[in-house]
């Protein structure tokens, strides 16, 4: 009797949470948690802020409801911490506990109120769908992206060498001249930081353009190696079947001839025998 | 008698729309609109300012009478109102209406103008062409423009929580953070505004780096996909095509000499009843 | 007897014009020529700069005979003005016959000097292929460029009207509009132009975003076109031949199949005969 | 029993060279070394400093005998000198035996310990694999780069013609024009050059867009060039792959259905032979 009552609770939960009604409920509260968090940084009169703050005790408390009903409704609860999305998630409204009001924390509450914009990503599957992608695609530079790390560690040891004494506030360390090396990468006032290194050392534009052409080279060899890894797996997967099909299909239509040809020759050996009796 | 006589009417309005010198006729109107809208922008004597304010009521005209004769010239009334092209071009001309002398209205008056220009995408078939490929393009990236858009929202806000202090007109709200970071993102003198943010907090190059190689990186995944998408319908389809014939042609082969087999069979059938018959 | 030697002596230039040597000759002089070209632009001594002019007359002169040797080598003297780089290469030539020394002529006849290092191009045969080949990459991205200027000439139409009044310099007329709007389109400084009129129309700031978004958007697809076309008619041309090759060798095989088979059928008509005899 | 000893040395050498254990002992003496490399450009109490020249010895020894070790452990020494990541590994060894205390040479020695670093290159397997692909693309690139060249080379010269005058810093000879027309191609303030020279030559506007849309078309192709060499490598060959073990497939069964109609046509052959002999 017991069980069976348990057991329709659990039923009952697990619709509540599958319903698309529920989830685009859970949907509408996260774009209502963006948008209080956008709010928050304009000025405010005092009604409208003190509004917000009750809405953000609410999102918060229905977020951990929410949770609560997922973990409730599912199946198996090892499996539900094995699955990242639903850490993830618990993170984030974890972190949305601590509370905005207290004046020393105020901004790390904030920030940490930022992040539940997140949970539109592991809410909407095909966001999830997609996140999961570009994490698959991450490995497969590991190597192209350790190579531009030693490019850009060997020029900032150099250019921090030769250039210190030129401009402190951009080669002063090695971390600082990685940091400009990434600002010339990306073309921003680089001819500034040159022409002014090129007034003490009339040559340094052979470091700029050496550096820039290596980057740019390696960068290119990335690009060019993620586009082909992602066509490789999905048009050739494509290619592949279609392909698999017809092969499949002619080898079967062989297979059956190959069969017809031998009932042929068994004919062919019972004829012979009978030719022999008579 | 009446439906004959309107009947030849109508043909010959249609036979006026398609021609080719009607068409190459709308196509140097349009032309010239476009010239009167640039000339426009330089300071002109009076005399030529005139002129074009006359030539600009003529364009005017001609387009109402174009779009009426189209119109006449459609043999449906309610498919001529689905094509969206010919809704393109009503609202264009009607735009156009707005009289240009009225002193409050000149400026609209004169932006509703430049539209016309817009004409040479509606009546060259190839641009429409390239306009409908460009569209649909667009769905394809519709979830990665949102998760971009996430990732501008949550850097815009925790932008703003942070630097609003540093520089109230960069960071001032959520709305002007994202501004900021779209400029960020095509590295427009974004160091000026790492720069000045480093001296309040040092680490948020931090900020600018993640975001920076989030956007890159999604951004990157976004080409790919479009690429991918592209080359997945057209190169695909020409190369299934081929496939396809060829394969059809082996499996005809194969049937034929499967027919052949099965012949021999009978002949052979036929041959054992003779011999028993004997 | 006259026939003969006339013969012998154009079988000699023939000879000597397409000779190795002849060949290598001919680009260092280009290369020596082109070093002139970028040594005259560096401050000289008297004796270097006249030894120098001595050196342009010799090249002058040298280029000439080449081009008339080319053209007395040449089997049909039509076909010879058809080619367009012998064109090519006669203008360049008559170009450089400028005389260097007239003062008032002095910065056209060098800019005319320059373009002799454009004969590196018609000379070395790689060179004139990869032209070739970039030419017929123009006509494929015709109407994508026509969309690109129609979308300039709106913006730029749109700016003037609107942006005349708070910079002339950079909103003038549609021309100028059209030249910011290309720095717009390259990121250079944008945001400064853009700050300059959001102070008069906070909101144009939406005139900047979409414009970007358009070109870059407009601009992938015709990059996308680009990428695809080459691929399609390389790759694929070489993949088709190959799947080619494998479909014959099947199709052969199964003829010979058939035959087999046919041969068997002939046999057993044969046989039948006999028995029928017997 | 001299030999068998050698021998024996030999393989002890070449064992522990080869182990996993000692690969790694190398990797982290790298890293070692690059940490010091990094450390050495912020200040550093005299204690310090001193720990890291004493442990620089210390590297500077380690990677001497680590070669020696190599060099002793190769079973040909020639071949040893032929494969280039030794001499490259041996040239940065020499490279950081200059003494770093010596004060007229100190930059150049700290320099040449910088390039420790890139023994991760030489020692990480995939990353000299990387390298290797690196190296292999870039002849494919030889003449679109001599292109390049060429362009920058007269448009080099052509500014340097015309705009001397106006600035000589940006367009003094043809070197320093090449530095400006590079730094246009990354679009790095190009408008400053662009307007600077406008005010001279009004229509100079036209030589910065017609640069920048030739450089932009040639980059492009030669992206293009790239991509599709490497896709016709890897995709074609693993594509291929797939296909040519298809065709064999269907290849063998048919010559089996081959094998089976010929041991039918004998068998047919030999009853006819019996009919005969009957």
């Amino acid at each position: 009797m017991e069980i069976s009552r348990t057991h329709s609770w659990f039923d009952a939960i697990k619709r509540v949470e599958r319903s698309v009604v529920f989830q685009g409920f859970i949907i509408s509260i996260i774009i209502v948690a963006a948008l209080t968090v956008g709010a928050k940084t304009y000025p405010l009169p005092y009604g409208i802020d003190k509004a917000i703050n009750y809405l953000d005790t609410f999102i918060t408390v229905f977020f951990l409801l929410e949770i609560s009903l997922r973990f409730l409704a599912s199946e198996s609860k090892v499996r539900f911490f094995k699955e990242p999305w639903n850490i993830f998630d618990m993170v984030i409204v974890a972190g949305s506990l601590v509370p905005i009001s207290d004046t020393d924390m105020v901004l790390v509450a904030r920030l940490l109120r930022v992040f539940r914009v997140l949970r539109l990503v592991s809410i909407i599957p095909d966001l999830r769908f997609l996140i999961n992608a570009l994490f698959k695609a991450i490995p497969k530079m590991g190597y192209i992206a350790l190579l531009m790390f030693i490019i850009f560690y060997i020029f900032g040891a150099v250019g921090s060498i030769f250039f210190q004494g030129v401009n402190d506030k951009l080669w002063g360390n090695i971390a600082i001249s990685m940091l400009t090396l990434f600002r010339i990468a990306t073309f921003e006032d680089w001819t500034d930081v040159m022409y002014e290194t090129m007034e003490v050392y009339p040559l340094s534009w052979i470091f700029y353009i050496v550096f820039i052409f290596l980057t740019a080279f390696v960068f290119l060899n990335m690009m060019v190696g993620v586009v082909l890894d992602v066509m490789t797996r999905e048009t050739a997967a494509q290619d592949q079947e279609n392909q698999e099909n017809n092969h499949q299909a002619l080898v079967e239509q062989i297979s059956q001839l190959q069969a017809q040809v031998s009932r042929l020759a068994d004919k062919l050996d019972a004829q012979q025998g009978d030719d022999k009796h008579k």
